[in-house]
């Protein structure tokens, strides 16, 4: 074994730290007695892990086994569980890797698309989950104001007090409970808030649940911090119900379930019944509920329920300003739960960022009391979300369900061998008119289309007659 | 096996999944042959995983065997680093775990002081790395404007084209060198720079290389990504000089060495012979450079080369807005490396925040053409790191050096037993004059101090002249 390290590559390498390594290795030896050196006892421990990777893993039903050797053996249960994800990941990139997030993709379409209106042409925009209208002057004016009078420090990672007290009393009132600041951190929009929870309740190799269709950012962001990826698909025929499935599949190796009420791309509302299902699903096994309601405020059905309404131990509420106001660039969203969670949250946004801008926080403070404005864009998406659902309705070649909630609506392309990238390029190309293909939210979605409900009525029943147009040209 | 699964507990938390649990256990047997079942290949692998991480690993040397033993068995790289990682941490934890970042406790220090000023008190702040210039009027106004016009939507992750453009032509003309946008991506302030460049070039049970005294960000955020940290201890004596330490420390493991000069705390500027050095050793080893230059514009002594100058395949340059033009609280900053390595951070930032304000991005771009700010913000920090250094060498209980750049001054303490936290509290208490301990900087400068240069002339005089008091009095 120090032969080996003496070989011409690793003299060439590191001829000025052999001496060093031979005696510790050599010193090592010693620790583990005659012919027992710790090389060796590498090469067993991989032998082994390669033998148990290749054969195969049932991780559900290990873990608890391996916890209890680990804590025999006076190793923690931190190292059992990493130990496993690690292997877990080895398995999946022998069998060939994660399938390619095809939903990162939208934005290099929707590049491609500015590009187009650059060169003068006119798309009819309905690719993006960003809506038309424009922060409201109330806001706009209220971040000029705190610019100008020095707002403009480093200030808590939690977010300024009066901003979560604002979110705090107005949830409060709206669901019938008693929030404290201490229950909200505001963070860098929706996004920061679904990346630094995943943190906040899961280690590496730990299994986080997520239906789909869903945001391609919520298993991007689980898997980029080294988390697994259990994925739910729900289906069309079963009313993109997700309880049953979650039923089965949820496990003791499940420590964080995402939800997305309404949803983001079917327009899905869970009801009350299914949510409190979910919920005591969650509890039973230990995991972590995150409910990401940044499209609360866009229902167009009775039945919608915040996770915050019912009583479960382990939850977070994630929200942001980017829809309801029009506020997407301002980068402003918060995570409520209970205060440990929340100093959890904080204690990552501070990690990958030290804080949020204070004048964007007092924009936001701004938006809260902006109840007109925010009433206006609800029934403007309300009203576009029916055009779209009458519009789509007319198509044989097409399925569409009555959106319920969101700003989006995701109909069903009944055209043999459907390839919604493919259709996607063609519309673009030939009818002008951008939109999301289904395959972006989940390799099951390939015959889906998301619109969303960001054009004005008459152009967006002509965006709908070319998508027509271009669905019976389809072949 | 099959028996502990079904024990009482078991049976209480996941009778319902028991008997799938089981099957799947059996048929797992099967594969791996008769007394072969996959549990006790667990048990086997966890056992050796004990023996060696408690018999001490060096993991310096075991990684090549590692890689080869696992290339061999066809298992990745990335395997086995991350399984030499995972053993090394737990080794850490077994030997005790890692030091409480006192570091972090800064934030909280000066919460306590706020709290004071809030009820009244006055107190003369020196603790913080925040200038007490605010943003000068020309990067407010562009910020208002730019609200105004409707730059509040969602952009690109690197960054708007324009500002990358503006950073590479203005260091560009600095370093004559021919830096394109690609180069550079616009991050939330340096602290978020500095954590997608520890993303982009390193994966979790890396080893990170901080040189200290260090901001204590740098060891939070690689530890907080699962990357191991090696510090480098440098000392007064040897005037604060890294790079005989580096040559002994850096090995095959290390992937990413964290610079930072000019530096926060010592001031120190690191001369172009040193850099190359550094760069080469670095380049030897396969690692990267990350040079944290945000106090590049605060150089009060020549030598200072930024890592962008001297030939280097591995480098990252980290920068901001928040000192030279008072811009903490907007969260604004860059990197500049290879197109690469800026796409790879910026894939970060797009995972962890989608992007960051346009509006704030456009205040940065008014801030680059204020050269006059930037120039008067410079001189007023040169001219207060004078006053300090004049004021502080008055008392034979203070050993300090002429500070050469950044904005603080980094005094040694001649009393013995001195503890910088305790020191703090009282100088506070007694004397209402905040510092930030020597102790938040690495373990072995207790006995230094950190003082910020971040008042004027007479109240800066009069701070000192408190502090020298406190440390004569201080038993």
């Amino acid at each position: 074994m120090v032969e080996a390290l003496s070989s011409p590559r690793l003299l060439s390498r590191h001829g000025i730290r052999l001496g060093r390594a031979v005696k510790s290795l050599n010193s090592q030896r010693d620790e583990f007695g005659e012919g027992e050196s710790a090389v060796n006892r590498v090469r067993e421990l991989v032998k082994l892990c390669s033998d148990w990777i290749k054969g195969g893993l049932s991780g559900q039903e290990l873990i608890e086994e391996l916890e209890e050797e680990c804590g025999k053996l006076g190793l923690s249960e931190e190292f059992a569980r990493r130990l496993l994800g690690l292997m877990l990941d080895e398995e999946e990139r022998l069998r060939g890797g994660r399938p390619a997030p095809s939903g990162l993709k939208l934005r290099e379409f929707a590049s491609k698309v500015q590009e187009l209106q650059r060169m003068g042409e006119k798309v009819m925009r309905l690719e993006l989950g960003e809506p038309d209208f424009s922060a409201p002057p109330s806001v706009v004016e209220a971040a000029c104001k705190a610019l100008r009078e020095g707002y403009s420090k480093y200030g808590p990672a939690t977010g300024i007090k009066e901003l979560r007290q604002a979110v705090a009393s107005k949830l409060s009132e709206r669901f019938g409970l008693d929030l404290k600041p201490e229950n909200v951190v505001i963070t860098a929009g929706g996004t920061f808030a679904v990346y630094g929870s995943i943190e906040a309740v899961t280690k590496p190799g730990d299994e986080v649940v997520v239906i789909e269709p869903a945001w391609p950012l919520y298993a991007h962001q689980a898997r980029w911090l080294g988390r697994r990826v259990l994925t739910i698909r729900t289906r069309f025929e079963e009313d993109w119900d997700p309880v049953e499935m979650l039923q089965e599949k949820v496990s003791k190796l499940t420590k964080l379930i995402i939800l997305n009420y309404p949803n983001n791309p079917t327009g899905k509302i869970l009801d009350r019944g299914s949510l409190k299902a979910i919920l005591e699903l969650a509890e039973d096994a230990g995991a972590w509920v995150l409910g990401d309601e940044v499209y609360m405020d866009f229902c167009y059905k009775d039945g919608f329920a915040s996770v915050l309404e019912l009583p479960a131990e382990r939850k977070i509420m994630v929200n942001s300003f980017s829809k309801t106001w029009g506020m997407t660039g301002f980068r402003v969203g918060y995570i409520v739960s209970d205060p440990e969670v929340a100093m959890k949250v904080a204690r990552a946004q501070n990690t990958a960022m030290t804080c949020i801008p204070e004048f964007v926080q007092r924009a936001a403070l701004a938006a809260l009391s902006d109840e007109e404005s925010a009433r206006r864009n609800i029934e403007l998406i309300g009203e576009r979300l029916k055009i779209l659902y009458e519009e789509l309705s007319r198509s044989k070649l097409i399925e569409v369900k009555p959106p319920e909630g969101a700003m989006y609506i995701f109909p069903r392309i009944k055209v043999d061998g459907f390839d919604s990238w493919r259709f996607a390029w063609t519309l673009l190309e030939k009818k002008r008119v951008s939109i999301a293909p289904g395959a972006c939210f989940g390799e099951d979605y390939n015959s889906y289309l998301r619109i969303s409900a960001v054009l004005d009525g008459e152009p967006l029943r002509e965006a709908c007659r070319r998508i027509r147009e271009a669905i019976e040209e389809y072949s």
